[in-house]
């Protein structure tokens, strides 16, 4: 039992203070919670670390997908508190895609005190079990004094493994008052740059028939601009993998980055195309699904996979030593030009595109989870300055607590979250979140009333008869998009046209906060 | 790579056919789903075994909550279907609560094929290890000619481990044609009577001073009304304990039946009133939280502890034993008296709880997870004859999948479940499926803009400055539950006094299909 006199349950000298300023120090500025009983301790000493914002979500899938956006869009390393094994558990999904995209996330997840975890109560469970499929680190505090050392692990961790490093903290560490009142990261361990690597991607790039895949870091925009001499000097071509954390598409380019396609058959023949590829902080490409008939691998044998730099090596430096040995020249970067805007009396997802890219401010941070809807989003865009941040692990509901995490990271830009219907209905909370915080999100709703991949995926499978059957069909009853954004707070509006989604949009973005438009076709 | 030529997928010979012919042969109903690409197989054969209908479901939390319900309402297990390893985690706080009911039910998890589910593509994750802390039992298929033997081994394991069994398919072993269209289950090894602790029991029961604490199958009619024989008999006291799976409430006893208290020293105070405690498919009670200075055991030193079955054993006939063997007379049970119907502009959940109780249906089926609303439920419903439905596992939004799969098992009775605001918000998208399929659940949200368990909380730990502060609130924006009903299909009311609550579940009573309604105080 604990000893009633030593717990301090809220004062600025307990455990779960220590463990906020450690993250204050790491430039963590939000905590994501749902907090529970035995997180008691850290909603006392909110109030006492006022450079940490605890913002309450209301589930936590929105928790963890909002540290994640956060993450992506800052320096510094996205943060979430959960409840216990059920919290983790909620959180899971947005936990898989954070570790997809390598966001350095921590997990705080309070436990039962030390004296009562492992004791078969109702919501007992063998919480560091649920985090390990879902973690690059899994840590528990030994002791208050240990809180705040602990939480600088962690942050170490999700640095240098590049992804979700939890820390399990039983409540009476959290609760008990302990001199320790902060905790210092250690240097970081990046091996820095592969000489090796780089002479051999010289030697590719002067040959001649090269892809250079960009991935992870390398798609922020000081990497992308050292890429794109590369690519000028060599004509090469810069690809993308098909999904990515953030692509900083704010400085223009004289080469285009495209963006590999999704299904297997297709990435494959684009990259049979090359002699070989020049991997900079991206992995061997897979297929997503299996497909019969279709490859896994998206690399053809005989294409030479040459890896520049990776995990824990640094991509920027290793990417201007590869510019340097080359000699690329400086490029001639093409202006941004916008689409015109669409109008009109209908909608598909190409006006989608064009209206959004016609109307949308300068750097906006477009989350793009609009799944099939999505086709004509990453070429549209490129007409105008922004980031985009993209679903990384397949685990759909990842865009609207990543448009609020990121709206929280990046204050002064709007952040434009492009949703599919049903990827919305898995995180439709963080609209609560956004409009109780003022965020400025947009979010459109391709309401296209059903899971559209499925029907195209039955399609292909050649199985016609089930497709647009009752299991991929959101179609009974209708979800109303609008009354749902109402219900959370965030002022919503439908519409039905080009010339409608562009009126919408431009209202939007002259108005402060959150705004939600179901765009139905 | 998949042989293309032996893929079958959507006619009557796949192993995704199999698997649900074989759900079928084990009395499952439904399967509760929401698809991927990994599940097209499934998808594709659902019209071919009509005995199981695919209920669609938009968050996997909705599946696996629902198909507890169904479980604890019907004597088959429960079952659904999900996508990978994301889709098993959002199920996973709802399968924490059905292992905690010991619910059995199978879950089946597409996998990505068996030559692509070790590769790091964006879906891939270690559904075994995601599954293992929420499952008595996990499995995988090793091939489509294994997919029914291996879903009546989950089958097997669900019922006599009596919680979650989670199965991995991948997809091809769902895809291929098989030879084998269903398996069968093998016999209950359950270990029937044991005959010393009845004598033990009997014993105990003749001394006095006797709590007969009944849990889990312990709670339906018939061991209800053998218990209240020997409570009778015995001058003994009947015990449920604080969570329970189903109370199966339909049958008077002459004794009543009372619930422990939730916190612990009060719950310690009641136990400490007698010399023994005779557990009948109950575990010993434990705090659901450690609080400083309080028990975490709830049986104090001293009391004995004798349990007369549990897992494994047979309960009707051990408790048909303990008749027996102490000749316990029949009783003469006490008439059912509904309290009446309260009016008046005030609300509160004293009244709330009499509403309810005054005008629902005979043999409704309550899903009670209203949390510090519920305080009055289990008193005041008493006099009415119904099943009551808990939360078991603290993992908050089990209530509306509960009634959904409850619903679905017990047509013909209201379902009548009662949440909490912050609980509802986890899982509010079942009320969709409540609409697509037309079901008779009255969902009652008490609505008091909070985590309220929180603020007393924080009151008790004498830390009122934190009490009600922002991370406790759902004030800003308030939630429109009726909107938010609405919009998933569900017509809905606001209520703010006795008499407009007592109105509203009259008119919903009256009226098929789902109802909502918001309870505001």
């Amino acid at each position: 039992m604990n000893d009633a006199a030593s717990v301090d349950p809220g004062t600025a000298g307990s455990g779960a203070a220590a463990m906020l300023r450690t993250l204050a120090a790491a430039g963590v500025r939000h905590l994501f919670t749902n907090p529970g009983t035995t997180e008691l301790a850290f909603v006392a000493a909110a109030g006492d670390v006022p450079e940490v914002q605890a913002v309450l979500v209301i589930d936590e899938t929105v928790a963890s997908g909002a540290a994640d956006g956060a993450a992506r869009m800052s320096d510094a390393p996205g943060a979430a508190l959960l409840h216990l094994g059920p919290g983790l558990a909620n959180a899971a999904a947005n936990l898989h895609n954070a570790a997809k995209a390598r966001s350095p996330i921590v997990t705080l997840v309070g436990d039962h005190a030390s004296d009562h975890r492992n004791s078969p109560s109702p919501l007992q469970s063998d919480i560091e079990a649920i985090a390990r499929p879902f973690s690059a680190w899994v840590g528990v505090t030994a002791s208050a004094d240990d809180a705040a050392a602990a939480t600088a692990r962690a942050l170490d961790a999700a640095r240098d493994k590049r992804g979700p490093a939890t820390l399990v903290v039983p409540a009476d560490h959290a609760e008990r008052t302990t001199p320790t009142t902060t905790a210092e990261m250690q240097a970081s361990q990046s091996t820095g740059v592969d000489h090796d690597a780089v002479r051999h991607a010289a030697d590719l790039l002067r040959s001649g028939g090269v892809a250079v895949l960009l991935g992870g870091r390398a798609l922020r925009a000081d990497t992308l601009v050292l890429a794109d001499r590369l690519a000028v000097a060599f004509d090469a071509d810069l690809w993308a993998p098909m999904f990515n954390a953030r692509v900083e598409r704010t400085h223009p380019t004289e080469r285009p980055l495209r963006k590999l396609p999704y299904f297997p058959t297709q990435a494959h023949q684009v990259l049979g195309n090359y002699r070989a590829v020049v991997a900079i902080d991206a992995d061997e490409p897979l297929a997503v699904f299996a497909y019969p008939g279709e490859p896994r691998r998206l690399l053809p044998d005989g294409v030479e996979w040459h890896r520049l730099v990776g995990d824990g090596g640094d991509v920027a430096a290793s990417l201007g030593h590869l510019v340097e040995a080359t000699a690329a020249p400086t490029t001639r970067p093409r202006s941004f030009v916008r689409p015109a805007a669409p109008d009109g009396e209908s909608l598909d997802p190409t006006l989608l595109a064009q209206a959004v890219a016609a109307t949308m401010p300068e750097f906006s941070v477009v989350v793009d989870e609009a799944q099939t809807s999505s086709l004509g989003v990453w070429d549209a865009l490129a007409g105008v300055p922004h980031d985009l941040l993209m679903l990384t692990g397949g685990a759909i509901g990842s865009g609207p607590p990543l448009a609020t995490g990121a709206a929280l990271a990046a204050p002064g830009r709007r952040v434009v979250n492009l949703e599919g219907d049903g990827s919305a209905l898995y995180s439709a909370g963080a609209w609560w979140s956004q409009a109780r915080h003022g965020l400025d999100v947009t979010t459109v709703v391709a309401a296209n009333r059903g899971y559209a991949i499925l029907d195209l995926e039955l399609a292909r499978a050649g199985n016609r008869g089930a497709a647009r059957g009752p299991l991929t069909r959101l179609d009974r009853p209708v979800i109303d998009f609008t009354a749902l954004a109402t219900a959370y707070g965030v002022p919503a509006v439908r519409v039905t046209s080009a010339t409608g989604l562009v009126a919408a949009l431009q209202q939007s973005f002259a108005t402060p906060g959150p705004h939600l438009i179901e765009a139905c076709w």
